[in-house]
């Protein structure tokens, strides 16, 4: 059933899932259709037709169970799993990172930071040491490692990514100015910072 | 020409500015639009009707002239002008923005940092003293601000969101974990850091 998803429906999971942990927490139980519509701003239909790729999640005239929805979104999202992160870059980017995840996210935990800036050697951040570059093979041969997150230059980003392959890691958070040329297998989130202010910018002069 | 430009050809003009940009960086002066498919991994015939929504660009057998595509693509992201941004919320995220934000973008001034932290209180980041929140009316007063960023908490968020508005503030890139309620002048760009991270997840569970 979950194979030929769109590209767009899955773009809009994660947006159901904030809407519904938003739910949870002001304690709503059920939601009818219409309801998450006009909170969500997408039209009923549009709601109906997403829910439908997964199995529809409703009940004619009853709405949606919010936590039974939440959950099973979850579940398609894989957020019913546990995640090993490694963050590749300390600057602010890297520590916002750091910081950000474990408080928005259960099950994803940072295994650990790498710099090549010296000076932040063995600084702890959330408790974990920055480590050096230079110890990254090493490290991922005795650490299971889900996904990278890549925090820093462009050049920098890309050296990194095929060491990190060379050395099994076969998902990417990346963040640098950069599309990353990644066999089939890989698969990569582009965080483009810089694309989406130039979206903002040509917002701002066609509004 | 410019009016019923869809959303997804907004969205990929980033992208072709920013490999242009490389192609400069390059020295490279003219490019097919088949080669411009190779290295952007899209279709040629793609690039031809997304370049078309503004006119085309390129000659038939001439291929494109990259600076004159990069700078006219730019005048449509509206890069030719310049913008004065607050960035409220001085933590890492903020800090990283007002780093990050300068390095890549010509054009793009941080025009102050908002805090509600005391302790953050006159700390210099690119030689721009961090204001607490309180000052923030009357900075708007007399400061024409173009771009607002918000990276703070959802419930920060939304209340700085009110305050800006009331203030003339019609322009924001929104990182907080929440999809502001803004009336129909207002643009809002949204980074949802978490809901990249979970289609990530739900790649890494479908591939």
């Amino acid at each position: 059933m979950e194979h030929n998803i769109s590209k767009a429906v899955i773009g809009r999971l994660p947006r159901y899932y904030r809407y519904l942990g938003d739910l949870i927490d002001a304690d709503i139980e059920r939601i009818s259709s219409g309801e998450l519509s006009r909170i969500m701003q997408v039209t009923a239909s549009q709601i109906r037709q997403d829910l439908n790729n997964f199995g529809g999640f409703g009940q004619q005239g009853y709405g949606y169970n919010v936590r039974y929805l939440y959950e099973e979104i979850g579940k398609i999202l894989g957020l019913d799993k546990t995640y090993q992160m490694l963050i590749i870059g300390a600057g602010n980017l890297g520590q916002a990172l750091a910081n950000y995840v474990q408080f928005e996210k259960k099950g994803m935990y940072i295994a650990g930071l790498f710099d090549n800036n010296p000076r932040l050697k063995g600084t702890l951040i959330r408790d974990i040491p920055v480590r050096m570059m230079e110890e990254l093979p090493a490290f991922l041969a005795e650490n299971h490692i889900d996904i990278v997150a890549l925090t820093l230059p462009k050049a920098g980003a890309i050296a990194a990514c095929q060491i990190l392959m060379e050395n099994g890691v076969k998902s990417f958070w990346n963040f640098a100015h950069t599309d990353l040329e990644v066999p089939e297998d890989v698969v990569v989130q582009n965080v483009h910072l810089s694309d989406s202010l130039m979206e903002l910018t040509y917002k701002i002069n066609h509004r």
